[in-house]
């Protein structure tokens, strides 16, 4: 399962009610970070998910509302205990910001490890997930990122048993190897079944609209999206500062065949962004205006069959 | 008049009830800010002081949590219309780290100059503030502010009367500066009254107690000192992170002759910091613990009676 909690809605400043656009994820005990503007470890505090598992940073950008508060946050980190390395991910020239803000964090217990992508990139995340990236249109380079937690095809314990497989070589089945024993031998397709739908979430933020959106983020379970403007009639003002409209974000949610949408990454003009939730939800139901705190699980379609069926799979002690 | 208000009092992180210590000074309608942690601006703007009058920042040292709020302050004074330069005095060394920070604040609509000074110098804050440094002991260099406002001679236009001056020479006297007319003279000497006590404040953070602080904060108005323990218990802490308790903040106000004391940077770990008040007040009974949105006027000792003259001191149009 993953579970996501946003941690500010803000853009450009942070303001005294509005904590700048964040999304912590957890996976397996491992954290990853979205984005991280001034303050984002305030909120972090708050809502309590601790800072010693964060194995990994995704930037969109360089822009300083997204990563001025990497220095504290490093030292924060520092405090956590975390002696393990972390990797930072994001777009050419964030190694170059990551260094520059060092400048107020030169020496850390933990080795600060900086990978630059380009559109069409895959990489490894912690927790077995996969991350991989597009390009927005921001001006500066802004990327945007899906992740992917693949699920292991369903191991059938009666077909097994039938075929005379040994209990003992049900573990490599299981993990997709072939298996032999004294007298024997099976391969995975004899015992697992079809390939099962994993999870996906994707994090678009800082970039107009763009027609390669709908395919990378198919059939994800949740898109978190910068909505930057509520009202339509603010569609010029959003192209012309390269953000998009709650409107506009709906619309690559709605075709790329996602679940829900999160919006967030709000213009600090617009006061209640919840008055312009009908321009989203108009084109995609399943719309909810992000606020600081707002959290969700991403469960396997059929998780709780699963739990249950887990004494069955599992394979003799 | 000098106005002052305390953005935050916390040491080391920001914390989602305490903000950075960060003390901003008003006079003439400019502004001062003192140490500039990540999420500065963010308290600032609840207050509702405004930026664009910001025209120096003083920084007690390089240590991140004095000074990761910079570049984030430096946007919104770009988008608040400042063009006019913004001086940043602090110790050697804070050069490097304003140029480090502004890889994600490169282009901005006004000049920073960034000003290094040593123990012992003075140097000129807008609205005819003069500051002067003396440093402290804290690992690093931290340098101990103190804002000086000098106070005019009190002008007598009774004997500038008696004396025959004419009131078109009144003006060059006040200033201090010779008069001469046709058929006369006069010096300031002659109409100007003894000299008058200005207005003082200081800052005290990141340091242990010194000997030299006393001379450096004598008579002073209000002395604004950290006090990151409260527990006199945690004297030697104290002294092994380069801090003070309340109790060594308040000896210093003693000693000094300060009029008041405000203490602020408090321990994380200390969650309420005024159940420890009274190790101050016995030391020094005008100590107030401080807290986000504190704020003071200091006025010249008669300011209320100087107001009442004011007609009768202004020269003629």
């Amino acid at each position: 399962m993953i579970d996501l909690l946003l941690l500010g809605t803000g853009g450009m400043q942070p303001l005294p009610d509005r904590w700048l656009s964040s999304l912590l994820l957890r996976c397996d005990g491992e954290l990853v970070l979205f984005d991280c503007g001034e303050g984002t470890q305030i909120p972090w505090k708050r809502f309590g998910w601790g800072f010693r598992r964060l194995s990994a940073i995704c930037l969109s950008h360089v822009h300083a509302d997204h990563v001025a508060g990497l220095p504290g946050l490093f030292h924060t980190l520092a405090t956590s205990g975390r002696t393990e390395p972390v990797d930072i991910h994001g777009p050419a020239g964030i190694a170059a910001v990551v260094t520059g803000l060092r400048v107020i964090a030169p020496r850390l217990p933990y080795e600060i490890r900086v990978r630059e992508w380009a559109g069409g990139d895959r990489f490894d995340l912690p927790a077995g997930l996969v991350g991989s990236v597009i390009e927005g249109q921001h001006g500066v380079t802004s990327l945007a990122f899906r992740v992917d937690l693949a699920r292991a095809r369903r191991f059938d314990p009666a077909r097994a048993t039938a075929r005379g497989i040994p209990r003992a070589a049900w573990t490599r089945l299981q993990r997709g190897e072939d298996a032999a024993w004294e007298g024997g031998s099976a391969t995975p397709e004899e015992v697992l079944g079809p390939p099962r739908r994993g999870l996906a979430m994707g994090y678009l933020t800082d970039t107009v609209s763009l027609p390669t959106f709908d395919g990378h983020f198919r059939g994800v379970d949740l898109l978190v999206s910068e909505g930057t403007y509520g009202d339509p009639a603010d569609a010029g003002k959003a192209k012309g500062h390269n953000h998009m409209t709650f409107g506009e974000a709906a619309t690559i949610a709605r075709d790329a065949g996602a679940r829900r949408l999160w919006l967030t990454h709000f213009s600090a003009r617009m006061t209640d962004p919840a008055l312009y939730l009908p321009h989203a939800t108009a084109v995609f139901p399943a719309t909810e205006v992000g606020h600081s705190g707002l959290t969700t699980r991403l469960d396997f379609d059929d998780e709780g069959v699963e739990r249950e069926d887990a004494g069955v799979m599992a394979p003799p002690p």
